[in-house]
């Protein structure tokens, strides 16, 4: 078969299946698999780097469907490419129940999926992770080991979005030259042209920010070829801007966006397959265009041989090493590091801002867990996310561990996925709790994708003071709470500071926030316990000789409130108890029999947090007291606002009182 | 004086009252205010037109420091202008409790402050909704009415965030040529030096979205006012890249991020008081320094009385149209449209998704409120928010009332709270209930904002099906529920989706989300009721006769579950009431006495909801069973769904029966 041919081919081949898909599933997105085509074929045929049958080779390129609803492209590439569990049926039971052919692609739903796109602009991101992932790692283990590009196929949409442009940025300044970005530009966005809504420049926009652009015709296989090549030359990230015809093949839908986002319909798929000179039934590809691709699919793997070769003759310390951090598994020197440390502060009990603490912890466990990356959305002093020995990653020189993520929260939060996503380094990095609402739909991404990226969120509540409400988070600890799979951390001193970094580290199969403040906290464990308390979210820090009249429940900052309130309640003959709960997340997960006996039964239950009540009823009981938030805060010195609030020792024990002796009191 | 020393000695004022305030306050940030001072005066001095005896006049132009830590540079304005309420005790009282000069600028407090920043960003665009407002009045009122521009002064800070290049690249999509924006170009981050994580171009970057962008000296006088004049002639919008000296006039901390967040210090501020020949005492503002500021507040003064002629000359009509809707005053005639539109919903109840109720009834109101304004993040024909009448925005053509935003959530939500800070527009505008996350912060500015901005979130559960989990809303509800000053509205069919509109419209002091399925539901509300039944949050939808054994607690698309299940329980011989709960939050605002008899006495309470159960031990106890999700959710068609996650009427009638007849079912 002739070249040409043969590629128009291969083209038609992921079209055709797109069409079927879509058509069989009665739902779904044509366009972008149709438009985008040509530019996949050149680049899967000619470029990418990858094995099928050992689809998670460390070395291999990634992929990055930014554009995710055009999830029909992916899955019909991993079907032709003869990716094992992408077989034809998945593809005939798109979008149903219990397929791995998700409406958008889910990583873990099945090998060749990178990551989990669809919100748009956090696929670009996660590929800037990946990529800053890849120079990291080949700045540590060397080029024999580690060297790989990252390519992502994108859409207007993708640009459009804030997010992309924060990664952009990072990406240029960084001179991640390895990050290849082909823009799908077909001019259509779903309201209809892209003239609607939007006259960028999108060649110059990424210039600008430090990128190699070039402009082609995404139907020619030629122009792909080429610019594919010569981005892989530069010494700068790249972008493609590919001109495509969205629907390309379909005879009325094509450069429409009635391509875009639904069945194209039986009459305009028949059309098209003429149109294409595709005379096939559906879902059926002849034997020898599926030839083809699995040849493709065979391309590198001498590649991925002379990688295991080199892999294996790596001194064995390194190699342990690195397959130890591709594994996810952590040092076992971890534990004893943070055991060490629980006995120094058992032994002289630090007062400390728990942003401090976790400096200190951090200190103690980096150089322990070395693939450990640190960093900040410019709040370096201010989240304490750097250690002493950390080196910041700067342009074109990889070998540090800490990052300057700039003021950029949401690219941070998607980039640190794209690095946990890559394998092989556990992101950490910070900003204040407030800006968590900035990186939010990174977090979310992080929860559904199962991967441990470890945010520090500091400056926790009204206690950061003069600021005011705009950085003062309410509502945060319950909104962070909410995203199913996400652990949220709130330790109460530095002893629980350094049991709660020990579980965010052991959580391998989600994310995890850690909550820390920025004033001082009064150290509450004085007793070295080997245990981590933490561990099951909640558990009694302060206890009551006989029958507790009042349960104390509280986190963070606020547990040193409620044990002084106990001291008060104590003394007016209340014996009163008080529960620490560093995560709800873990307490909901424990049996009933223990959450049962954390809650207790002491009458008078009492929540004490300085946010909403939020998600607190489950603890307290719809008829419990809740001493914290009722709306935004205020701009003042932190204990003014702590007394104009209410949240007091006092006030708690008045609110208290109110009940255990209403007599008096009302 | 001469020009050049009177310029100075202005400048000086600012920087001085800056340092001076900080020093006070023992936090707070000089370095922008002291960088900033020659800008401002000049802006302030020879551009600006506003008039501090009549802070609200509709026509001023509006001045928005992105840059919101920077906010004594404002308050410092403010006070040498003569602004009634920033008296210079307000300025000793900087960031303390109950003073107008809080930590970051916050609208409502003083007079003459435009927007709440702080939030890096949000500014810029805040300031590109009151740009488009601008236009879009000005081609409702003509050019006597409304002409001004609008202003910004922003940071590195403000352009790295995202959501800045989304606004900026609509604004240069629209010509808005009325804004111009003065970057602080001073090269410094709270981390250091820029160069640590950004190389953007940023003059570039922004001449790539169609700006007209120029560098200047930002410490020449004749090159910010040059620049200033050239911006005010240009077609389109302007970024004026203002090299400055972070801490101007700090002999050490000049220039350098120690400038930034925290006071120069005694010494530091005395040396400073040399460096700039500033030799008066703390807050002491020379009285002819201080008069010529004065005489700057007079400047504007006969064009706003010219302004004031004009507009008594306006067509009595036209006139009390403007002032209704500056007023934000809805008209009489709303509540007669919609009570007509619920009469016909009763007459014939109508089985539709409540985002297509929603259309039918944003085209009964719209023609009533013409000042409503409609939009979508590229989700026109799915968020349904744009009537048949409406005309799009375009570039140059403001007289339409539907804005395309483009796939740019979070610039859309801060530029509709643009909007509507500028008074006279009520901004609506949908995207997707799962990118709520997406617009996150502006939602929570314009909560804190007090701003009636109407979020439509579509395709609210997994009844959107297909799509999948990435875009299936799970924590949403509580997430939103979460923030204070927020209005959630979720109806049950076509009848509440009128009432909480009416609902929405009439929360003139904060903003509502209004959350539509995808999917079609069955009409719920039978019969006329000329009440707002959702008014109160909660209300009996379906009652029982005799003692319910069972209360059933739903909200939108979850109430027909719910109904069902009654129909089923009822049947089995346990009577069982049925509550909807459109809004968990106007719910929480009734007496206690109404609560109480809304969440009633059944021994059995049960909520129903396609989301997470945070939130709902409120209202069903912590022993309340709740049938809904417990994580994220998974791509198929919604009716298997809603199956395979248990959300049916028989799943709830089992686990009700669980508890109502043990002996049968364990």
């Amino acid at each position: 078969m002739p070249e040409a041919e043969k590629h128009a081919s291969m083209a038609n081949a992921i079209r055709a299946l797109a069409m079927d898909a879509v058509e069989a599933a009665k739902s779904g997105h044509p366009g972008l698999p149709m438009g985008a085509a040509d530019i996949a074929t050149v680049l899967f045929t000619r470029h990418l780097k990858f094995d099928p049958t050992d689809p998670n080779w460390p070395d291999r390129d990634r992929f990055v469907l930014s554009a995710g609803h055009g999830s029909m492209l992916l899955y019909s590439l991993l079907y032709l490419l003869g990716y094992d569990e992408m077989t034809i049926e998945e593809l005939k039971n798109f979008r149903q129940l219990g397929s791995k052919t998700a409406g958008h692609p889910e990583v873990g739903e099945a090998p060749g999926i990178e990551t989990t796109t669809g919100p748009l602009g956090q696929g670009i991101a996660n590929a800037v992770g990946m990529a800053l992932a890849e120079r990291m790692l080949n700045a540590r283990f060397g080029d024999g080991i580690i060297d790989h590009h990252t390519y992502v196929l994108c859409s207007d949409g993708d640009l459009m979005e804030g997010i992309s442009q924060e990664a952009i940025a990072l990406a240029g300044h960084l001179k991640l030259s390895r990050l290849i970005v082909i823009f799908d530009d077909n001019h259509i966005t779903i309201d209809g042209d892209i003239s609607l809504s939007d006259s960028t420049d999108q060649v110059a926009r990424v210039e600008a920010s430090g990128w190699n652009a070039v402009r082609i015709d995404g139907h020619d296989p030629e122009q792909i070829d080429r610019a594919l090549t010569d981005a892989r030359q530069s010494d700068r990230p790249t972008l493609i801007a590919a001109r495509t015809t969205i629907g390309f093949g379909a005879p009325n839908k094509a450069g429409k966006s009635a391509a875009h986002g639904s069945p194209l319909g039986e009459k305009e798929v028949q059309e098209a397959r003429e149109r294409l000179d595709w005379p096939y039934e559906p879902f059926h590809i002849p034997a020898d265009i599926l030839d083809a691709w699995r040849i493709t699919g065979l391309r590198a793997r001498p590649r991925r041989k002379a990688w295991q070769e080199r892999f294996e003759g790596l001194d064995a310390e390194l190699r342990g090493e690195f397959a130890r951090t591709m594994a996810g598994d952590l040092p076992p020197r971890l534990d004893r590091a943070i055991a060490e440390l629980k006995r120094e502060y058992a032994a002289e009990p630090p007062t400390l801002a728990s942003r401090k603490a976790s400096q200190a912890v951090l200190e103690c466990i980096v150089p322990v867990v070395p693939e450990m990356i640190g960093g900040s959305g410019d709040l370096t002093g201010s989240n304490n996310t750097r250690t002493s020995e950390m080196k910041a990653v700067a342009p074109g020189d990889f070998s540090g561990s800490f990052i300057h993520w700039g003021i950029r929260e949401h690219g941070m939060a998607a980039a640190m996925n794209g690095m946990a996503l890559h394998k092989g380094l556990i992101p950490f990095s910070g900003t204040f709790l407030t800006f968590s609402d900035y990186c939010r739909p990174a977090i979310r991404l992080a929860a559904l994708m199962r991967q441990r990226v470890i945010f520090v969120m500091t400056h926790d509540s009204i206690g950061l003071g003069e600021d005011g409400p705009t950085h003062q988070p309410v509502e945060h600890l319950a909104a962070l709470r909410a995203i199913p799979n996400l652990t949220v951390l709130r330790p109460a001193d530095a002893v629980e500071t350094a049991e709660c970094w020990q579980l965010a580290l052991a959580t391998s199969t989600g994310p995890s926030v850690i909550v820390l403040t920025r004033q001082n906290l009064t150290p509450m464990r004085g007793e070295y316990e080997e245990d981590n308390l933490c561990r099951r979210g909640a558990y009694v820090i302060a206890d009551c000789s006989g029958d507790a009249e009042v349960s104390l429940f509280a986190t963070g900052s606020e547990v040193a409130i409620a044990v002084a309130a106990k001291d008060l309640l104590d003394e007016r003959g209340h014996p009163t108890r008080v529960v620490s709960i560093p995560s709800f997340d873990l307490f909901a997960q424990q049996s009933d029999v223990y959450r049962q006996e954390i809650i207790g039964t002491a009458p008078l239950r009492i929540g004490v947090e300085a946010a909403i009540r939020q998600g607190w009823d489950a603890i307290i009981g719809e008829h419990g007291l809740f001493v914290g938030m009722t709306g935004f805060g205020a701009s003042g010195p932190y204990e003014e606002l702590y007394r104009h609030f209410g949240i007091t020792a006092e006030a708690i024990c008045e609110k208290a009182l109110a009940r255990l002796e209403p007599k008096e009191t009302d």
